[in-house]
């Protein structure tokens, strides 16, 4: 058991949520590196030494190079705004250290080429925060499809949607500007994550990304509320998305339905605890959808408890991303979601907001 | 209370369907028009005598002209292969007989432009067989939008999904020949209605049509087994749709989503008895989507019961469908949807196979 | 083809029902007998004549006796109120004439006693209105326990809840007065027999009845709002039921699960057309409650639809009641549920009550 | 911010669960008190050192007292077999050291008696190990209900259900031995708990207890397998409820249904993140149970994440009732539930199991 150095960039929503899973992955996995909260990025002295104090932190700053230059920091989790991701990677990459970044991976597509390139140069564990697919309902799913129990894939559906801007009159702040805020940079990557986890690889798309709700109280919105796309599979499946920070009701709404040839499965992570299983298999009359509830038997579950359907929740997503970054770090073997994989996630992107503009098919390959 | 004689084409599905409804409708419904089983039409004398005898029609024939001709036979039902709708039609239209007709109107764009043209010079009461936007669920739907209870539309999602040829061995039939058949023709028609009515006029689309099964045992098939479509409506909401007759573990997957600036709906036909409903009221704590059971308190459903929740079924949409029919005869007032309204449908799915074989976003209007 | 002339006892709620049902279950089912509505017979000439219209019968009455009489009236259905089914049962059967008698059978035990007596005395057909044990759902339950699907039933839980008395100002009527009128006599039966039918009989049981409300505009409530009962049935099972007419959001919770050494079932009348079925077998990974919708694997769904989740509704139940009623006259077969399995409802009603006095266990067999 | 050091008995399932909870409460409730993991006590040296190492404490041992006495050792959480509990906690408030207990607290309602004695003597804080109350969700029932927005309570059913031992041929353990680790004494006080939480103390009780399967391989089972009561609150309402370890498929059926005059709420710990709430309220037409997503906007939920709908898990519960344990002996100030709860609980049991032995109903506060 060695003790490891973890520094965090930023302490708000994410930062808080690494924190905590920094403390806890230990005792739930027990881990052979043990992290140390070592030291805490924020914007203010004031802000970094309120989160040192209350996550337990050793240190605190406000100046993030401080942080990555620190000798006792040895691996960094970025959890500050997209525009700073890249920056910060590259800096620590350049000083041999493992980077765990929060998605998207860059604010722009040539910033995740960039990263990914100072990544593989600098040899160092890499890995990108799509959290939701971690779950074990999720992760088994993914099994479920590779191990063919469904059949060919022959359609896909997948979803983010929320509801946190629904209301016109929520004011303007810095999440309705900058495209990296906007829905299709903050919430469709995660769902365009999963699609690709699930199914595989995107080859074509067309989209629509529109702003609904272009006034707000404090000013004008400059990014998107919706977008919606239309693609091809490498396999050949074909497939729809939304995603949505406009969708009255939606709280929590990375939901996902997949046909196979055998099968069918279906999972919304407003009840992430579930899995609905359709198996073509049997006597007609016995045939359904199967609720699935989550337990020792499906992956990284039983780590957090004995017994089935007692459930996992959001933060338990991000002590399974701990441990892996931990694993990857120890083991020096790439774990999935590296960079490179975050940065096909922004690929896509690009071309879905091509395909919008463009209102035309685009192969997803060249952008 | 005054005797109407009805002739059916068609003994199978839906004339059955239809059979059944014209006996009950004047008992739920109280109709000033009572339905007499005057006449049914099938393939041969057998099938003919078969259903006379199983529904309890007063006389059988296997001539269709023979029927619309009968003067005892005062409306006409067309319940028979699409290729027959228009024909048989435009002979009940010349003799001034009012035609109910089942989905989709014509077998393809221009003979419902044909149907729509007789319907309007005879002057005769004329409708089309969307009976799923019939259930007091979707008719509730329907007024709540109507009401601006859920604000602006914003989103549209809605499928018409069954998995009866999911089975890549279920044998090649009629149903698997002519694109009158196939998804596009046979499923889409219902939700692409439905859409409509909920939220409006369709005005462009993108959409993708294909056959992933194209041969089964018996032959080749040479319709589609599953469409996506991406569109926009007239009031500036965008939509998704989604049509499968190889949705695995889907039965009557006819289903919508509906996202307002004030609220949202959700519908399955699967749960032909609940509408869910959110409203963006009341405290925060408080809010989530209501699982409502039909009742008393929704259209059309006081008839069939008078408790809540008892809930109606398939056969009840029929026999509402049957009331209304009556009531436009009875009243010579056109109740919807007329043949004008089902070949709106035509022209949509007209583009859909356009914009899926053009691969670009088409104008339903130019259709 | 055989007509057979029905007289019905009453045109409101059930009056209704029945007359439907009989409109139309030929044509569903294709029945050797087929209906003729004869005659219904109201509390006033204008409410009968109302009825007779309204519903297409041939005559009219208000006089029970004369309907009884009428030798076109073959086959009567009683759905008057309960202190009147003894006097009319008793009737008809001296008459030699079927009878199918809504639920409970006698207004007491000792009613019932009695109208099984005459009933066996006659020879004559009988059957007692149970209808919501009818649906395919619940048949099919019937069938999975019989077949020892779900292994040995080791625990059942019923309730038959509703909330029509739910709000304390709703004004008393005659709803509130008289015993066969509270929910012991009016919602409980149907889940009493429901559990019979799908456990076997019970052979001891406990219960608790009470008025809630006492007190309601217009009056003093003189029967009782809810009731909770355990019980042990023949088959050694336990289990508990609880009916309420209080039962805040309830609409038609008639509700069960029952737990068997190899599966569980689940079942609830507001969404009627699924039951849910868990399995112990196969991987633990896939298992799970299965939403099965209905379909024509099911009983007696196909001569509704041939496709399945297109979904039947409470018409339909009464719709097979009717079949069941003209097959037992038919064949001169008693069908399930008799005069003799409505007795053995009331029979666990007394002792229910007896219980519920006495607070002490009760045998059933002693009522 | 202070440290404390903290001692917990047992490393197995409960025992990780408060070892990850002490780990990670002070970063997710920024708590005063800052536990530090001084000491584990397991049966063996050799266990007692893997869980040392596993979940990060600084010290192990076998040996109880040696736990209890260390100076360093501030606070204790009995987390071993129920028979130790007593002796634990009377040693350690003789020491005036503040003691959290799993249920149930004493393995005899004696037991429990000399435990809140002594913990009332000490005047050391003492809390008892109710976790599943302590969801967002139930907090958030229990707070409606408080304020009486469901109206006035009429009825209650509860029910802890789970299937490990629903296959006869599990093999007997340890805890298939002992009354204490049957299904009465090991789950069914969280429901009772729960139960008096949300609606109050139960005055009178009725209850069945039995094994079903008597002989497992491996040896004779002497406790229950399952049972059911029917029960009286002091504020006049019914309640059934039902606990069982052979429930077929149900894996966490920790779940609730309870009506108001003005209400209704249901709840299923399977779906931890869901509360079903009816209210009485506005148009009939617009009425049905909400599903309502916890976020933010419910008791203790924001700490672990800022998104509504995102989800709070098993672990979860357990670091809730860590910063209670904390605040109460930072504040010095009774958290519920206290020793005096958790013994309430017993005297339910005691009462239940006389119940079940006479046949017949009991006054619980004469046990």
């Amino acid at each position: 058991m060695t003790e490891i150095g973890i520094g965090i960039l930023g302490g708000g929503y994410m930062g808080k949520a690494h924190a905590v899973a920094m403390a806890a992955v230990g005792a739930v996995f027990d881990t052979a590196l043990r992290p140390r909260l070592e030291m805490v990025c924020a914007t203010t002295p004031a802000s970094a030494e309120r989160y040192r104090r209350a996550y337990g932190f050793q240190r605190a700053t406000d100046d993030w190079q401080l942080l990555v230059n620190d000798p006792k920091v040895e691996a960094i989790v970025i959890a500050s705004p997209q525009q700073t991701h890249r920056i910060v990677a590259e800096a620590a990459f350049a000083l041999g250290k493992p980077v765990f970044c929060e998605k998207p991976l860059g604010a722009s597509l040539s910033d995740s080429r960039a990263m990914v390139a100072a990544a593989e140069a600098s040899g160092c564990s890499n890995m990108v925060g799509f959290n939701y697919i971690r779950t074990p309902a999720s992760q088994y799913a993914r099994r479920l499809i590779a191990d063919g129990v469904i059949g060919e894939v022959t359609w896909f559906r997948g979803e983010h949607t929320e509801d946190f801007y629904a209301d016109p009159d929520t004011p303007a702040t810095w999440r309705t500007k900058g495209e990296a805020n906007g829905t299709m940079g903050d919430l469709a990557p995660h769902m365009i994550n999963g699609a690709m986890a699930l199914i595989g690889p995107i080859t074509e798309l067309i989209a629509e990304v529109e702003t609904v709700h272009t006034d707000r109280p404090g000013g004008r919105v400059t990014n998107d509320d919706q977008g919606q796309m239309m693609c091809r599979f490498a396999n050949g499946a074909m497939g729809q998305m939304f995603f949505s920070r406009i969708a009255t009701g939606r709280k929590m709404g990375y939901a996902y339905e997949i046909t196979g040839t055998k099968g069918a499965i279906r999972f919304d992570q407003e009840d992430q605890n579930t899995l609905w299983l359709y198996l073509s298999e049997g006597d007609d009359a016995t045939r359904g959808f199967r609720k699935i509830l989550t337990g020792p038997a499906h992956p990284d579950y039983l780590p957090f408890c004995q017994g089935p359907g007692h459930g996992t929740g959001y933060q338990d997503q991000i002590l399974i991303e701990a441990r892996d970054f931990l694993r990857a770090i120890e083991t020096q073997t790439p774990v999935w979601p590296t960079f490179e994989d975050g940065m096909a996630v922004n690929q896509v992107i690009a071309a879905a907001m091509a395909a919008s503009k463009k209102r035309s098919w685009q192969t997803v390959s060249t952008f």
